[in-house]
């Protein structure tokens, strides 16, 4: 199956179940993405915490009916980097005309700022980005992005990933086949998907730091993006979500929840979690 | 079983297995703690991670294989809150004296700063503080603390609870019990401890900002530490595990790790999500 026809192998039991970034479909519906990532969205922690305890997986639950599908959390990977840049990208003028690889839902915004977002397999961004047929791409964080090379073509190095603050994959089961199961086999298949949900997280936040000094020790420049880039990026990413809450009924309805979700979310966690990790990050260990 | 009797019973088998917070046992052994909460320690994606996919699980089951124990990371409450005080605390200096309910082995280090550090039953701690027997009480966090009432006799909330950046429960199982298991059932064991982890800091993450905003409306003031506690606090912590580590050899192999862990997970986290976060935690939601 096709990476991009997941979401119809399965509605079609051509395969009875997938893991998948559901951000991938937001061309048959925008809300899609909201189950995996969207600009200025929930970070890793926030989403689960809406997933398992807040409204989110019975919001998606219904949506996700409609194309035959059951779905759980399975796997995160964290804020994301900014992606690889071959020049220094000093302000929000200079993102104006850029040619960026972007995958999933981010390049709605990003071409609100005046940057032209790229599809290209993953297979082809590398020669892509040597040539200067593309000024930039993204892609994970340090532990993919070390595997690719892009540093040896695009020392520039940007953070945060605005447009993927914490992405969730899911695991889809068609809805015949999840009803065949019995109780047991259920609940089997909703702690492996857990098991796997976490394990997935660690083994990023794990490897990553390795992956950066390896980065940083070949010659990688660390940026963060610039403060006139995140305002409008995160201005552009409110306005599309406003739009879209105007006229897709299925975005608005899961958009609502989630973002009153957010709103409290982002108030507590500037206390004890911010207050705790601000420290930490300031004491030399 | 009473609460400090659990790694007795789950050796010895008088019950096959357990949920708890090991740091209440660092009185056998300081490395209990690390399985839980040291001050200054991982935050709760860190110490997933640490368990998860660094030495953190392996080491920690070499250490409970002398209990007769197999371990398994069953929740965590993020960083909690740092307690309930009836007087503002404004610098180091007013820290000396200060009589403080503390849970676990935080009050190795209070006890450094000229605190007094009170060990006293959970159901007793609200008429100690209304009475002013003790100064100032910690608990969790919003969530928990509201339903014990503390902000009606202490309305001074600190945080961040620095000797709580991410304690993790633990699933004890007794080594005898845990072999006879089949390995589909050990299988489902892993995948439901799993599960549970995951639940429970989503737990926390979603039900602790409405808490949070009760407490406010009902006259909480919310204060952070002043900076030269904190240094000090951490200084003290640094000076214990040294000490620890000329004296016990448990510790020392499981606490080098773990600080080595510290050090890259501190370094990385600035980057990607501390960015993305800050960021988030400015905007108007």
């Amino acid at each position: 199956v096709p990476a991009f026809g997941v979401v119809d192998a399965v509605q079609a039991n051509t395969v009875e179940c997938a893991h998948t970034a559901p951000y991938y479909f937001f061309g048959k519906d925008e809300t899609f993405a909201i189950d995996c990532a969207i600009p200025f969205g929930l970070n890793s922690r926030q989403m689960t915490a809406w997933m398992y305890d807040g409204n989110g997986l019975k919001l998606l639950r219904e949506f996700y009916a409609k194309y035959s599908i059951v779905n759980f959390p399975m796997g995160n990977t964290g804020a994301q980097m900014g992606g690889w840049y071959r020049k220094e990208v000093k302000s929000l003028a200079e993102m104006k005309g850029l040619k960026m690889r972007i995958g999933g839902f981010g390049g709605k915004v990003l071409e609100r700022l005046g940057s032209v977002p790229q599809n290209i397999p993953g297979g082809e961004i590398y020669a892509a980005l040597e040539k200067g047929t593309i000024d930039a791409t993204e892609w994970v964080g340090p532990y993919d992005d070390l595997k690719l090379g892009f540093n040896k073509v695009a020392p520039n190095y940007y953070y945060p990933g605005w447009w993927e603050g914490g992405p969730q994959l899911s695991l889809y089961v068609n809805t015949k086949a999840w009803e065949s199961l019995p109780a047991d086999f259920k609940a089997i298949v909703e702690a492996a998907a857990s098991h796997a949900h976490v394990e997935m997280q660690a083994r990023y936040d794990a490897r990553n730091p390795v992956a950066l000094k390896q980065l940083v020790a070949a010659g990688t420049k660390l940026h963060r993006f610039s403060k006139d880039v995140m305002d409008a990026a995160f201005k552009a990413a409110m306005d599309v979500y406003a739009e879209l809450s105007a006229k897709n009924p299925n975005w608005k309805k899961v958009y609502d929840d989630y973002s009153a979700f957010r709103r409290d979310q982002n108030l507590w966690f500037r206390f004890a979690e911010a207050g705790f990790d601000d420290f930490m990050q300031q004491q030399k260990l």
